[in-house]
């Protein structure tokens, strides 16, 4: 199974954090996108630069577990792995974790469509289908 | 099955869409509280009332799927659901749609803990269990 | 001095209350636009037909006071007043407060720029001159 | 007039950014307080030590000109002040532009009155105020 993963460290936002004392659920996906976003950078292909070859990534589908508190200040831990779904999709999971104590924070999943500018589904073009293979073999 | 269901509608808002110029996915999570909050109300229960009793019903677990896009001022349906989820947990289900076009846009779940407001998991006290027995038998 | 304005009524959503119980600053800004937004449709002119006409308004500059708490699930009542701002600049004067007991929440005022879709600052066309002159006069 | 700085970098996110192609108004006040956090970790207080003290710093005033865009995945650099705002209020005084080009993005400030966990306001401790003090001379 072709992955490249990455991690990134994080603190809770005060914003962030709703009147139960731990993190609002939906923030978790904008901390999934911040994971997504960095781990393409780190293998080279930065988001914005798909964008710009005329590629977007739209989330299609997502999963999320809320498995633990993560109050204001807190340092989390968060891992991305990419891997294909499909022959036209491809799937990010995630795992968040407390920075200090490993415990477990958040676990879940985007499944993200290959569409052009317009929003209309395309075939992945050939430089993002070996960008995917090139990191799969690498891992 | 026990069910209960309301309908809502709202607007997008421009704060909520993203540079490809529909709803960003968090925002679909927003939106399912909204629903929850609405519904709970229409059934004689506003969830702050829960709350006030010693109870919250935090988010533990999440799906969706993004199904059309929204764009801003879009004009959109969203119907929520309350279902049991095994003795101590609940499930609602949400569909959002367009309110003129009626093509799918989300669809959606999320599963509710019952905890005290130290955060720790209890049995559903006997009047959140009547609650829900009721509107499953009215419905 | 001309204007027009229009109330709107919503509830604050858990996903807009920090840990200290009061809504986050930042969603007022949210709300402003909320305001806005259906101001503007009130007004015959919703924001939408503006974008659609190459007219974008860009916040250039807003000010916030935050004059009172408001909790998850309280009623709030929005006033928003449209004024010219100079030749080119539109402004937007907002009050909030609680539907129950008129209590103020914030007050604040966004400034807006007359932009092009690419983002260059233009003189604005005559339709939206006009849009402003006549409400105005009606008010 | 006693102050202390602080600067930090973070990328503009996806979600953070509109169909205009820029960041979000209300995004910059969640990005102010990022700025007032690690400044006040960085001075060696930080804001979660302070309210384990018992006191509460709420935004009370804020104001904020959008100077420039910042699309998704620019690298941001924020420069945050702390001075004293009266006798029981602080200030926060924020410079943001881009990393790369040091084009303003966004100026503003907010103001904070000293409140306890009921949110009183009450007399800033000395504690606080020789936190103030401290810092002022040192800098």
């Amino acid at each position: 199974m072709p992955t490249a993963c990455h991690t990134v460290c994080f603190r809770v936002r005060y914003s962030e954090v709703d009147p139960m004392g731990s993190y609002y659920n939906s923030r978790a996906l904008e901390w999934f996108e911040h994971g997504r976003s960095e781990l393409l950078r780190h293998l080279g292909m930065p988001y914005r630069e798909m964008e710009q070859r005329g590629v977007q990534l739209p989330v299609v589908e997502t999963h999320a577990q809320f498995l633990g508190r993560a109050q204001y200040d807190d340092l989390l831990k968060m891992t991305s792995t990419l891997s294909p779904a499909g022959k036209a999709r491809y799937r990010f999971d995630v795992e968040i974790c407390s920075a200090d104590t490993q415990q477990p924070v958040c676990r879940g999943w985007t499944v993200h469509a290959v569409v052009d500018p317009a929003g209309k589904a395309i075939r992945p073009p050939s430089w993002l289908r070996e960008f995917i293979a090139v990191h799969a073999e690498n891992l």
